[in-house]
C-alpha cells in the first residue's frame, strides 16, 4: 500500500488544501493562495512550502497543457508517519497537487438554508483545511432540498457562507458579507471583491448578521476562486431581487 | 502516485474511521465498533461495508500477531474519483486498516479548558468522521498549556468531551456525562460505563452542563476504547476529588 495510508491527512484532516483556476497558462491569484496557505500552516503549526516545491507540483500535475481552464488543487499535509492526535517528532509534510477540468459557470444559482451549521468556536472554520466534512454535508442536504447550494448559519443563528463559497449582498447602500469570525473562511475572491467595491465608491462592509437580514437583501450572490462571482436567484424558495451593483462588480472584475 | 492522492477521505475527509483495542486475539467490542461505523455510513451516505470486509481488512493489518495489545485502525472513505464536494456516480469505498502499538495506560490525566469549540450544530461531531481537524487543534493547544488532554466546550458554552475522549463526573448522587446533542461522539466506552452504572445502582444521566458545574463535580474521568477509563488529577490547574465510585466502576468493567 501507498505511504498515504498512513497520512495524517488521511487519517485526521490534518493539512490544508487551496484550489487555483489556471486559464490560459497562467494560476489566478497565486500570491493570495499562497498567503493564505502560508496562514493555514501558521495555524496547524507546519512548516511553509516553498514557492519551488509548490509550483513544482503543480507544473507535474499540469503536464503539457496550455490552453484553456484548469482546477488545481493543491493538498499539503503533516505528513506521514505516527499514530493518534499527537503529531510524533520528524514528521515531513506531503505537498501533492492535481489538475482537472475545471466547472464551466453554471448560471444563476438556487440556495436553501440548512441545519448544519459552521463552527465559529474553531479557528479550523476561517483556514482551509482538508476537514470538510461539514460543508460536505451541507452541499448533500442542500442537493436533496433540489437546490444548488447550501446557506449554513452558525450556532448563533449568524449567516456564515454557502458549503464551498463567501456570500455577499446588498442592504441599502452597502455591500455586505459576513465577518470571519462568524465562522467565515477568508475566500480570495472575497478579499478582491471588498477591495473593488471600495474602488468602485461601494461602501463595503464585513457584518454579523441573522439570518432574517437576507429576507430584506438585493442582489445576491456566491465568490470562491473556481466561478469567480455567481448570482443568486432564489434563497429558500423566494425570487432574490437583483441588483445593479453586482453587474458593475463584475464588469469592473477580471472575471 | 497511489489512487489514494484522490481519494476523498484525503481531499474532503469525507468517510469514518473506528479505532479498536485488540488484545489478546481478540477485538475487544468489535460489534459496538461495527454498530457506530453503520451509524456513521447512514449520515454520510455510505454503503455500510461488510463484515468479511471488515474482518479481512484487520486480518491483513495485523498479520501473524497472536498476543499482547494492539490499536487497530479501520479507515472508510468515499472513494476515489471526482472533484469537488459532489459525490461523482459510480465511486467504490475505500476500506483501509493498520495496526500499532496501543498506547501503554498512562496515569492519572491533566485537563485544561480550551478555546477551540466543539460543533453542536453538525451531525458530524456526533460520528466518528476523519475531519477532525478541531480535535487536534485542541489537543494542541492543551499540549503547549502543559496539559495532557483538552477539555473542548461547545459553542454554547457547555461541556462537551475531551480531544480523544469522552468525559464523565460525579455530582451528588448522580453519575454524569455530556448529552450527545453537546455536540459529542457516541463513545462505546462511554455506552459501557451507562449501562454499567445503572448495573451498579448508579443514577446515570446525560446532561447539558456548563463549565461551572465541573468545579463542584468529584471523580472526573475520560473514557475511549484503547485507554478505557482514565482519572483526571488536575483541571485547569485545580486538584480534582477523587470519588470511590469510580474504583467500583474500573471494578466492574473489564478494563
Amino acid at each position: 500500500m501507498s505511504e498515504l495510508q498512513n497520512d495524517r491527512g488521511l487519517l485526521l484532516g490534518d493539512g490544508l488544501f487551496e484550489t487555483l483556476l489556471w486559464r490560459d497558462g497562467e494560476l489566478v491569484d497565486l500570491d493570495l493562495h499562497l498567503r493564505r496557505l502560508g496562514r493555514g500552516c501558521a495555524v496547524l503549526g507546519l512548516p511553509v512550502p516553498t514557492l519551488d516545491q509548490v509550483l513544482g507540483a503543480v507544473a507535474r500535475s499540469l503536464g503539457k497543457r496550455a490552453a484553456g481552464r484548469c482546477a488545481v488543487r493543491i493538498t499539503y499535509t503533516a505528513g506521514t508517519g505516527g499514530r493518534g492526535l499527537d503529531r510524533v517528532e520528524g514528521l515531513s509534510p506531503t505537498l501533492l497537487a492535481s489538475a482537472s477540468q475545471a466547472p464551466e459557470p453554471g448560471g444563476d444559482a438556487s440556495l436553501v438554508t440548512v441545519a448544519v451549521r459552521r463552527n465559529e468556536g474553531s479557528p479550523a472554520s476561517r483556514i482551509k483545511g482538508l476537514a470538510y466534512l461539514d460543508n460536505l454535508l451541507a452541499r448533500r442536504e442542500a442537493r436533496e432540498a433540489g437546490a444548488d447550494e447550501a446557506l449554513m448559519l452558525n450556532n448563533r443563528g449568524q449567516v456564515a457562507c454557502a458549503a464551498a463559497a463567501n456570500l455577499f449582498w446588498f442592504e441599502g447602500a452597502r455591500l455586505c458579507t459576513p465577518a470571519l469570525d462568524c465562522g467565515v473562511l477568508d475566500g480570495t475572491v472575497r478579499g478582491r471583491v471588498l477591495s473593488q467595491a471600495a474602488d468602485l465608491g461601494l461602501e463595503a462592509v464585513e457584518v454579523s448578521a441573522g439570518r432574517p437580514v437576507l429576507d430584506q437583501a438585493r442582489g445576491l450572490f456566491l465568490t470562491n476562486s473556481l466561478i469567480g462571482m455567481r448570482r443568486v436567484s432564489t434563497l429558500d424558495g423566494r425570487h432574490v431581487a437583483p441588483d445593479p451593483r453586482f453587474d458593475r462588480l463584475c464588469a469592473s472584475s477580471s472575471w
